[in-house]
């Protein structure tokens, strides 16, 4: 039952593996939902705070980051993958400020693309997969947009 | 001597905003060097890695974001304007890993939009402006590059 394809098994991996990073875990992030291929994060305002009293860009671009990279991670893991995950490229639009504790919503870019994920690196090894992230306000705007490239390498072990 | 046309005091100013803001102290960035339209920052990748043992690609963006809007402060320092700095949007690549302490190079991405940079925001009270910073290797390569509009908004009073 301590397997990663069990889902309760999995957040426990990725919520110890971001509190395992300092620079991560100065952001304090908490997943917050996993369902239906989209995986939200939340972090409070406090410890993302800039000198405006709203959210500090870096942090909201760390979020989106990571949490494309966690939803990665838990798809691989259901499918019994070990792999590492790299972020290649992103791409960030700062809409509106945050003064709120930050919630993060990070899902897959193109469907296909999602559906072929497993079989690809099955066969081949490595994948590349581009994940959209957003920072989403309580008043149901968007805050800011990420688009980002990851690359998933299977771990040969 | 306490104006922030002075670019001691300027610097000691910089350091001082970086060090208020929880999420960009934790990264524990110092100014190294400001010269010819170029600000350099480092930090130590212990407040900065990652589980893979090199620099967090969240640290890296974070990094370069606030190493361009700190070259905007200062530039404007220098000039005797007081503007809020917002950061607009940006494009990070990550090349390779960084398994040392980080480097950053942040400057101006176009010299006639620098130029014109204090000018504009004296007649308008507002100018948009391109950057790029680099994270740099000691062996003398690029370990991520970034490119990000700023905007910069005049204080009245």
């Amino acid at each position: 039952m301590d397997a990663l394809t069990d889902s309760g098994v999995a957040l426990d991996a990725l919520n110890a593996h971001f509190a395992g990073m300092p620079p991560v875990a100065a952001l304090q992030p908490t997943v917050a939902d996993w369902r239906d291929g989209h995986l939200q994060l939340s972090a409070p305002l406090a410890a993302n705070i800039n000198d405006k009293g709203c959210a500090f860009g870096g942090s909201l671009v760390s979020l989106m980051t990571i949490g494309a990279w966690g939803l990665v991670f838990l798809e691989l893991a259901q499918a019994g993958i070990e792999a590492d995950i790299f972020v290649a490229d992103s791409r960030v639009r700062y809409l509106k400020p945050v003064f709120e504790d930050i919630v993060i919503d990070a899902t897959f870019d193109d469907a296909g693309e999602r559906a072929q994920l497993v079989d690809t690196l099955r066969k081949q090894g490595r994948a590349s997969i581009r994940l959209k992230s957003e920072s989403l306000l309580a008043e149901g705007g968007v805050a800011a947009s990420f688009v980002g490239r990851y690359v998933a390498i299977v771990r040969n072990g």
